[in-house]
């Protein structure tokens, strides 16, 4: 692979404090040196060394491609008239998450992938270079080791959760459903997945519930994250710090102690605005979060039901409208914070050694992410090194 | 130029209510035949004639281009660093609009006519297909003429805002200022619009000065629309429709009086909410002027200042999630809609007869623009009988 020079670059966004101004790192007049997938050299344009082949950037901001932690993208069926009623404000009278767990598992492998592959592509567009995705639409043994054999083709970052909701077949017996999430069912998927997740929430799993499913997960080897405190209040935050979870993600509604106990651990906030959005719910408060000294993610929760964006650059919009963050803020959680929330420190910034990662977008400055809402601005994408879009 | 039948469709929407289900005139399975820059047929695909040339649309939706009945695009200058201080809470001493009309009089022809088709291909390739767009930002005789010049060689329908705000060299005289946009400034604008519109609004022109300019215009031949109770309540609305204005634009602040009098002329509601969502302010009440039985445009209002979003898409999925419209009533305000708002029956729908001016969704529905927030769905672009994207 030949070394790539991209220069006259607007505004660059490294995300390494020690390359540039601020926390992101902003470098005006930037070029990059990509080598064998890496990143090799960032600085002034000015400064560059030489590179076998040039690409120029005509005066364009380049940041690191988006990182988006928690996305749900293996399933099948179509809830757009749910959704059309929803939002006519009709009565509709089918499943929710129910319907798509069934179409899941009657689809075919070939279709899942095919639908997966679908949205994956529609992201990279978008400038998502790295995302996690997750089970959670089969609910039996081998439709949830299906759902991340799938996945994992196509991303490292995978987790299992069968603890999406109880499965419609345990609707009698949730205490048995859980026996299955962490016994066999946690076998057949372990192999396959690198993080195990719950749904802590009433009407899904409670704490003690939740707790059983991650330690079971961690006994196996998986990283925990948690969907937490999404719907209302409850253990979920808590429970996330208390395992040294990955991630808490949603956060939605959050005591002072939740709180507190983000900002004494390592569990990184993922704020999830689709959601909040698509389901005309109360907003997370980043700004509260951050004043705290929380890390926080941003990322999509591209899912059928709840929140069918995978536009990391809207959320990156509504976060600064609604969610108190600056544009820098927002920028900077939807790629380095996705990676502190996939415990990587390999994506999310493009100082060298950092993987050739990046979007090219259609502006000066990445501050036009959240100035020019709803713009498909993100121009290329070159992902290890390789233009990809 | 050959005939093109675009057939295997998902869900067409035609907007003519004999061709199909409800107000979009929904037609499933469909194809269309074009010629000659016009639909020539609409209907089920079963029952499409033959044509020259064959497109397979994938079962993908089809629906009208957008109408974007307005926007303010002859600009020049950056308010980037502006837009990142309000929305990271710090103060910023630079002068608003006044701004972008220094920069605007600085620019040369050549930078003003780039910097508008750069947003006019950004705006197609996100489906827009008719847009409106203003002058305002020259507050000269000379500047203002030469904004419509310029603009009139990329669309049919131009619009004379002289009465944008009263010129910072008129200050001390508003009265002058009004004498000038009704006076010289209209002589030489008047040959290269086809509207007039003005502010109405505190801080800008009253009722008095609005009238007076919107009669002004008219008397030359121009066709009234006004930029009326964005901020505050005022005489903005009752105005328009006094005078049988196309258009009254925002409606963001109505009293049941101005609700009572939409509904009782011809005049449309054209509702902006990427202003509101770039200032962070109250939605416009869509539903309340739809249950009134007005008719209802929505456009992007696309401008550096106040909503930099030149996304129709966005403003739909915003409609829908705040200011309760159903998706099928969005969906018809961004293309009929604006259709009515420029007084246009050629645009704005998909039946026979009307421009072949279309896009092709990267979805099944038309509901997907709501359901899928800040995708960029928009896949293929037709504008008069031609694949323009
Ligand atoms: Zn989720
Ligand atoms: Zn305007």
């Amino acid at each position: 692979m030949s070394s790539t020079l991209i220069t006259r670059i607007g505004t660059l966004v490294t995300n390494d404090p020690a390359l540039g101004d601020g926390p992101l790192g902003l470098i005006e007049d930037a070029a990059l040196v990509l080598d064998g997938g890496t990143v090799a050299w960032a600085g002034r344009a000015a400064d560059a060394p030489d590179a076998d082949e040039r690409h120029d950037a005509g005066g364009r901001a380049v940041i690191p491609g988006f990182v988006d932690s928690h996305s749900h993208l293996v399933f099948a069926g179509d809830r757009t008239a749910e959704f059309n009623a929803r939002m006519s404000g009709r009565a509709y009278s089918a499943g929710g998450i129910r319907t798509t767990v069934a179409a899941t598992r009657a689809a075919t492998d070939e279709e899942l992938e095919a639908n997966l592959t679908h949205y994956l592509d529609e992201a990279l567009r978008q400038g998502t270079t790295t995302f996690e995705t997750k089970s959670g639409y089969g609910l039996t043994v081998a439709d949830e080791a299906r759902a991340l054999r799938i996945a994992a083709r196509h991303t490292e970052e995978v987790t299992y959760l069968g603890a999406h909701i109880v499965s419609p077949d345990f609707a009698e017996d949730p205490a048995a459903y859980v026996e299955l999430v962490t016994g066999e069912m946690l076998d057949a998927c372990a192999p396959h997945a690198r993080w195990v997740d719950v749904f802590c929430e009433k009407g899904a799993f409670d704490g003690d519930q939740a707790r059983a499913v991650l330690t079971a997960g961690m006994a196996k080897g998986l990283v925990p994250r948690v969907h937490a405190n999404q719907l209302t209040y409850g253990p979920g935050v808590q429970l996330a710090v208390e395992l040294d979870a990955a991630s808490a993600d949603h956060c939605t509604h959050l005591t002072q102690a939740d709180v507190d106990a983000l900002a004494s651990g390592s569990t990184v906030a993922t704020l999830l605005p689709g959601a909040e959005f698509s389901t005309r719910a109360e907003w997370p408060d980043a700004r509260r979060l951050l004043d705290a000294g929380v890390t926080v993610a941003l990322s999509t929760d591209c899912n059928p039901g709840s929140s069918f964006t995978s536009s990391v650059p809207f959320c990156i919009a509504l976060a600064v409208r609604d969610m108190g963050m600056t544009p820098d803020e927002a920028v900077w959680s939807a790629t380095a914070g996705g990676a502190a929330a996939l415990r990587r420190t390999d994506i999310g910034r493009l100082s060298p050694g950092a993987r050739a990662d990046l979007a090219v977008l259609d502006a000066p400055s990445h501050v036009h992410l959240a100035y020019r809402p709803g713009v498909p601005l993100v121009r290329e994408v070159w992902r290890r090194g390789t233009r990809a879009v």
